[in-house]
């Protein structure tokens, strides 16, 4: 067995970003996945990659759709009207096949169209139902519109925990939003709950539903901050500024190149003697005003002004190996060009390359996860609009005639 | 089955937060979890809820180790020093009658330990061997040490990214990090790679390696962003401030009450006859430098300065309703004591009361993931350091005599 999930087949009716981004998990693993897309409009991330509707920021580039290509990889298209019943029986017999449903119409639009985890689960009872909303299955807001930049950035606390971070001050306009900040964590987490029920599956024959919101992702990515005002009914406090940390070897400092560094050494009476010589001053690790995580503490101020001074007296490309080579826990603030330049991103493999029919040479993110022997593959690129609709129909025993009908009908385009 | 991974054994040699996360995350859907400790210093966790090295802005509250139990509960303790051989042999056996085997160990403390891959595969080759880096397995900084703060939030342009959203000058100082930020993305991505080779396992006998990095892991969280760039060569343009939005109704706005909302609604035509209701401006609907998304976009700043007024002109517990009743895509800025507040995250169980049998009653956060048949249970808090040695080695066959002199050596507390 090459591929972890060859021979399981995913339906993926589902739109821009987190869910489809779980769809591509289970494709890069080697799923079957079939995209289901409205005739006319497509999925509504073909459109984002326009710019219409969004200021993000990002550069737009060639023709390559890398936003689509990100989300969409290894899939196949088929465009169906799940508003019309002739569409809702190709769904049917797509269901009928499949191991895994997918979706992140609300539970309102999971009922009007037929499809809720009920209707699929009669038509085929070992189905796994994956189902994405914005803010849960239960509520006065179970039906609501979500996207990350709703229920997963502003809403949970994290635009505010990152704030505080950056000693931002508490009537400062909030940021914005970060593209696909929480869809790409939504989407591991949801791929990882249908995984679970792949299991219970394989073992007892059942199918069920894996059920998860954006809301709630955001919540459990920030749970180091809520599970302590779960106990304390407080907020957090003001986070210091990086000039009065309690410890000086776990703070941020500017080089000589205006770069900036992290350093993160909690345990530091570890590091202590190893940092004194890579940054060239080995007589402050006896200084008694020095010489423990206690005392350190207690004369922050002083070692941090060293501190500062000595890093400001070389560049970041200085101090990268001087660092590196004592073993110390830092990191560089990098920007994308650098990080898409980084050797330890590049000997790695984070990026892949390959020739796409029709942009030609480009790179794309891989998967993060490396199984050694069934690792993700890139297969294929991410499918036009309704690419495979006839193919995937003759699979399903549909005719040439009934192909006919249901385009003449717009069930199909 | 009641539990997802009813009789999954697992071998957590881990330590703070990423790998622990992902055990806790099995531990949650059912498998016996054992994590494995140094006797003396235990999982440098235990020592973070003190406060020690650490600035992160939680009040430190009552007795309950909250920080301790959001990455451990549901598991058992076991101390062992893995540098005597003796402790290496009760890991070998409890490697032998594991499913899966999960660490933290850097490459080249694997192999000091004698518990890399290679040495643990031969012991039992249907192992799944899951393994977390912060910079992954080549290259020159295979063996440094990396944290989320400094492999995921500054290296990966993260904080870039979201400085660049808070309209942050170039020049300010970065923020310093989000404690656990990336280890919780990790975890889910470390647990999902693990479930994906159980499904491999349990299909052809076979285990495999699982490795994951928090550096390429933070990559891909922010792989919208970096494919651009990859593309373009380039890093993100200036994001423009929330005044300048192209589109009025995808950005910030503040309320009379100095609370902060975020409009996400990118196809805006969609929404605008609703828009101009909810906010009881109805003339504006066909009002001709408005009614689409291109004259809006061409009006945007008259239209910013209307709405700014409109949503300045009420508070935010005026406005939720009345947004909400319009089925309108928007979110409210909160911080964690509006979190956990939150009725529509009450209404669906993100948090979970119990009661500890040490600390009383307490309430944690809740697993993100819902599966209908085989839900994510609490079964046990998290346990005392050691608190299942014995218990533990009992089950392997040692004797209490065997027990007696292991501890004695030195090799178990």
């Amino acid at each position: 067995m090459a591929l972890a999930l060859e021979g399981i087949k995913v339906v993926d009716v589902s739109q821009v970003a987190a869910a489809p981004m779980a769809a591509r998990h289970l494709a890069d693993f080697g799923a079957d996945v079939i995209h289901v897309e409205n005739p006319i409009a497509g999925d509504s991330l073909r459109s984002v990659q326009t710019g219409i509707g969004l200021a993000t920021g990002a550069p737009q580039p060639s023709g390559f759709k890398h936003y689509w290509e990100n989300y969409n990889r290894n899939k196949r298209s088929i465009t169906v009207d799940a508003s019309k019943e002739d569409g809702q029986k190709i769904l049917y017999r797509l269901v009928c096949q499949a191991d895994v449903y997918l979706t992140n119409m609300r539970p309102y639009e999971q009922a009007k169209f037929k499809l809720d985890y009920q209707t699929v689960s009669e038509l085929n009872p070992k189905i796994i139902y994956g189902s994405l909303t914005g803010y849960g299955k239960e509520g006065t807001e179970k039906d609501a519109p979500g996207y990350d930049h709703t229920a997963y950035w502003p809403r949970t606390g994290l635009a505010h925990r990152v704030a505080l971070a950056a000693g931002a001050s508490p009537d400062a306009v909030p940021s914005s939003f970060v593209p696909s900040f929480g869809d790409n964590v939504a989407g591991l987490a949801l791929a990882f709950g249908i995984t679970l029920a792949l299991v219970v599956r394989d073992r007892t024959g059942v199918g069920q539903e894996v059920d998860l919101s954006l809301f709630q992702t955001g919540v459990y990515h920030n749970s180091w901050d809520i599970c302590a005002s779960l106990v304390t009914g407080r907020d957090l406090d003001p986070i210091p500024l990086r000039e009065n940390f309690p410890n000086p070897l776990q703070t941020v400092y500017q080089t000589k190149d205006k770069r900036w560094l992290v350093l993160c050494m909690p345990q530091s009476d570890r590091y202590w003697p190893r940092f004194c010589q890579a940054i060239g001053r080995r007589e402050l690790e006896n200084d008694t005003r020095f010489n423990s995580f206690e005392n350190r503490a207690m004369n922050q101020a002083t070692l941090f002004h060293i501190v500062e001074q000595v890093f400001l007296s070389r560049s970041l490309d200085e101090w990268q190996p001087m660092l590196n080579k004592s073993g110390l826990s830092w990191g560089p603030y990098q920007n994308f060009t650098e990080v898409i330049k980084d050797p330890q991103a590049r000997d790695n493999d984070f990026f892949i390359d390959y020739n796409h029919p029709t942009y030609g040479h480009v790179e794309v993110v891989a998967n993060p996860i490396k199984l050694s022997r069934t690792p993700a593959t890139l297969r294929m690129p991410a499918p036009e609009l309704g690419q495979n609709t006839e193919q995937i129909l003759l699979e399903l025993d549909y005719t040439w005639e009934d192909i006919k009908q249901l385009k003449k009908q717009g069930v199909i385009a």
